[in-house]
């Protein structure tokens, strides 16, 4: 059930990001002077497999579920919330909603398992698996084929035909689940990774690190002495989330069918790690949109050497942060098809005193 | 001739501002989960007298000139390429124009001095004072007269209608002359504040730092003694570039007009310290783009107290950096503007643990 997470990763066309780069080099500027920018329209070339890239089919997919975990006082918000959130998604208030809007992406809505659904499903795909997962402090968070149902529902949210994926979530004490994840699979201590999520207290955040750690605690047996895909999907299973599952399917997906995936913050991010581990090369594909204010994301971004576009104090979820810095790689190729090149432009490049 | 420099500087509206920030406080997501953006939507409320601000008219404005200095070897490029990136501005070729086509954002043209003029002047404001400054090597670039025109072009500018003003420049050269400034200002080495510019080798970076000492050297005697104002004038004269003066007058007249001024990179921010020193409450209406990967920047930002939206390598220039944190101003106002409160979408807010 599983067997699709190892086909082959989608090729690089290292041709055209060549080409790209020395077209870069020939735009009316210095070279090298719209940094990181270049390096995006060199990405998309490659994985584009065109000199001059383009971005019109974009595919934001926010994937919601709940968290038997938050029944430990680990969120400032109700489960409820995930439900009521989903119905504020198709009604288009959402922060996401306005921002795939402005960049006119399909944003599509996956209720993977909210406690409290909503009334009506209209502009909502049902892919329900449970009323949220198991509290991982007293059972595995999911059962091997809730795991394998929620892969599967990531990959098939993944259109071949996508230039971008951009993967967002929304469910509440999924910061718990996505820091459990991220200490199961680095070793590092709770207290480096568990952060405030949406806003709790000092008090709740040390109750945060006290079950992330009584989770660990309890199922590290499961995945001690696995490594690879065997041990991510062990600790994705035990003490992970629907969504994030969700996203780890949609990333891996994304890679074998040949769609860079930009991500988004904490959560997202762990799904990125969760996905490497499974298919190592998938990080080809991956670009990292912005950095989290949430505690772990800085930390779980050198794991994956990751550099992310912006660094805005965003830690709102739902693809937001990435979908910001989507907006920066408009931009990118914008200039990278749009600026003339010094002999269309009569200007004499320099190297004069370089 | 410069009186105008101490015309008030516009105030802040305050309730707007305290009246957007509790608007933030109610719309679907975690309080404060969109870290800057939330703040931008804030300091444009203050600034636009209204608790949901809009952005729909905004002016760039490129001011080109030439520098005396660039015949000592500092720059990779040589200064007849002034003139000809103006007529690839007015041509619609450089970064900037595709920038400001992507914005819906005007944008103007200012020669102030180059030496190598383009042979129309079609799509470009003519206000050239001289054929480029003098080499401050030798003498002060600007006679008091020329300095008072730079400032007055720079006020001519800016339109009060207007709900931001960006101020971008070129000018072979003007990396050399901003650095002066800063280092004339701040008492800062050479060495903290020369970079490479558009590319200089370390051959030419040695020469840079030596042109910057010896210009010191030649005019301290002109500002020894002054501050504030008088200052930053003597300074800005007898180091400076017409295109810096045009920012730097523009900045102050845009303050005094209460239109916000979202800086660019080094050369820009170096206008918009000598306007702080000329009108210091001009700073309310300042705004920092982005962090410039050229050498002085940071120091610089440090020394305004001032934090960049964005910080992605670049050095080039022309208002190009700016316009790229417009794509984040104009996100934030929409989020401000588009989302739902927990009441219109009927979201329980948060606190259970908070």
């Amino acid at each position: 059930m599983t067997d699709w997470l190892q086909q082959p990763i989608a090729a690089i066309d290292d041709e055209a990001r060549v080409a790209a780069r020395a077209r870069q080099g020939v735009l009316t500027k210095p070279p090298g002077s719209l940094g990181r920018l270049e390096q995006l329209a060199e990405a998309f070339a490659g994985w584009q497999g065109r000199v001059v890239p383009a971005l019109s089919d974009i595919d934001i997919v926010v994937f919601a579920a709940d968290h038997g975990v938050a029944a430990r006082g680990v969120s400032a918000f109700d489960p409820a919330v995930t439900g009521q959130m989903i119905a504020n998604f198709a009604a288009g208030g959402a922060a996401i909603c306005v921002l795939a809007q402005r960049r006119d992406a399909r944003l599509s809505i996956v209720d993977l398992g909210a406690v409290a659904p909503p009334a009506n499903y209209a502009g909502v795909i049902d892919a329900r698996i449970a009323a949220g997962t198991a509290d991982f402090t007293e059972s595995p968070a999911m059962q091997v084929g809730e795991l394998e149902q929620a892969l599967q529902a990531g990959r098939e949210r993944v259109s071949s035909s996508a230039q971008l994926f951009i993967g967002g979530e929304m469910g509440i004490g999924n910061t718990t689940a996505a820091a459990a994840i991220l200490a199961g699979l680095t070793g590092a201590a709770p207290a480096e990774v568990v952060g405030r999520g949406t806003g709790i207290d000092s008090g709740g955040l040390a109750r945060k690190q006290a079950v992330v750690a009584a989770g660990l605690d309890r199922h590290r047996p499961s995945w001690d002495g696995l490594d690879g895909p065997a041990k991510a999907l062990a600790v994705l299973r035990c003490v992970g989330g629907f969504e994030i599952a969700g996203l780890t399917g949609a990333f891996v997906a994304a890679a074998q069918a040949g769609v860079p995936v930009l991500m988004d913050g904490f959560i997202a991010s762990v799904a990125a790690l969760c996905a490497r581990e499974i298919a190592p090369d998938c990080g080809r594909w991956q670009l990292f949109g912005h950095c989290s204010a949430e505690a772990g994301h800085r930390y779980l971004l050198e794991t994956l050497d990751a550099k992310p576009l912006l660094d805005l104090g965003m830690r709102l979820g739902e693809g937001s942060g990435a979908a910001l810095a989507l907006g920066v790689i408009g931009d990118a190729l914008a200039l990278h098809a749009g600026m003339a090149t010094f002999a269309e432009a009569g200007v004499t490049s320099g190297g004069a005193n370089a």
